[in-house]
């Protein structure tokens, strides 16, 4: 059993989510809204971002998380700012030993849903029908626990895969 | 006196610059660009970045920095990937209590060149001018020294402006 963190990373919002995965079994065990001060400096939203994914990993010790690789589709002082939220997202884990994957939007569309063009409130009700305890009070959340389901789906294949090859 | 670290931030190579400023008079102390390995992971290479960022603040001791905002005019992928190494840039030194500037390209050039509309060449030159230590042996060097002289500028004015106005 493994517990796995999964990030939707934004300077003004961070969901997260954290699952148990055991196999293809999987459980809810939290999830959450990271929000930053927008009258704050970016330096200081930075920090408040580290600071808040380094008590949650220090509380929920995740073995391994996962971050969603936003789509990019929007100017380039956005895709900046999402850069540096990213960034500290993908950093955090890391500086702790704690391994990090991305994943695409698709990934995780096809992963939760089985189809890369689902639609944001398909894979709502998916994560809702997977976790059974999920609140999903906001969307941010939802797509935190979307790509922890999808980490936990792609791990369990490379286990699989991995033992069949030893056992070989 | 003080000690101010510039910035060029960036995935593949970022610029450093340490001078020591006391008003207008400045001194070129040292500088560097930290290089990250293509082929590791970007989570590994956001470490690396950090990493490096957080030897050179406990080795010099900075009182301040100041980041470069490098403008945006490419793809949205690549300028995602700056943001990232700027989202690190501008963390590390906030996260040791260091406070951190953030200088447009043309707030740079104006301080150190005297227009917005300089060359890299012209940039390189007056820094070369400006700190007679600096060999500048890599460009993103010279642009970090940069925003550290613009920094060292600007924060003269302002002590200027708020002794001024303490005395009034």
């Amino acid at each position: 059993m493994v517990r796995l963190l999964g990030i939707d990373p934004g300077l003004r919002f961070t969901g997260w989510g954290l699952v148990e995965a055991d196999g293809n079994r999987l459980r809810h065990l939290a999830d959450g809204v990271i929000g930053s001060d927008a009258e704050e400096s970016v330096p200081e939203r930075l920090k408040f971002l580290h600071d808040a994914l380094a008590a949650l990993l220090a509380e929920h010790r995740p073995d391994e998380a996962a971050v969603e690789e936003t789509y990019v589709n929007r100017n380039g002082a956005a895709t900046l700012k999402l850069g540096y939220a990213r960034g500290v997202a993908l950093l955090a884990p890391t500086l702790r030993g704690i391994p990090v994957s991305e994943y695409g939007a698709k990934t995780v569309k096809l992963a939760v849903v089985g189809t890369g063009g689902a639609s944001k409130e398909q894979v709502q009700m998916m994560v809702r029908r997977l976790l059974p305890g999920a609140t999903l009070r906001r969307a941010d959340a939802a797509d935190a626990l979307a790509v922890a389901i999808c980490h936990a789906h792609h791990r369990a294949s490379r286990t699989r895969w991995n033992a069949g090859v030893v056992m070989a």
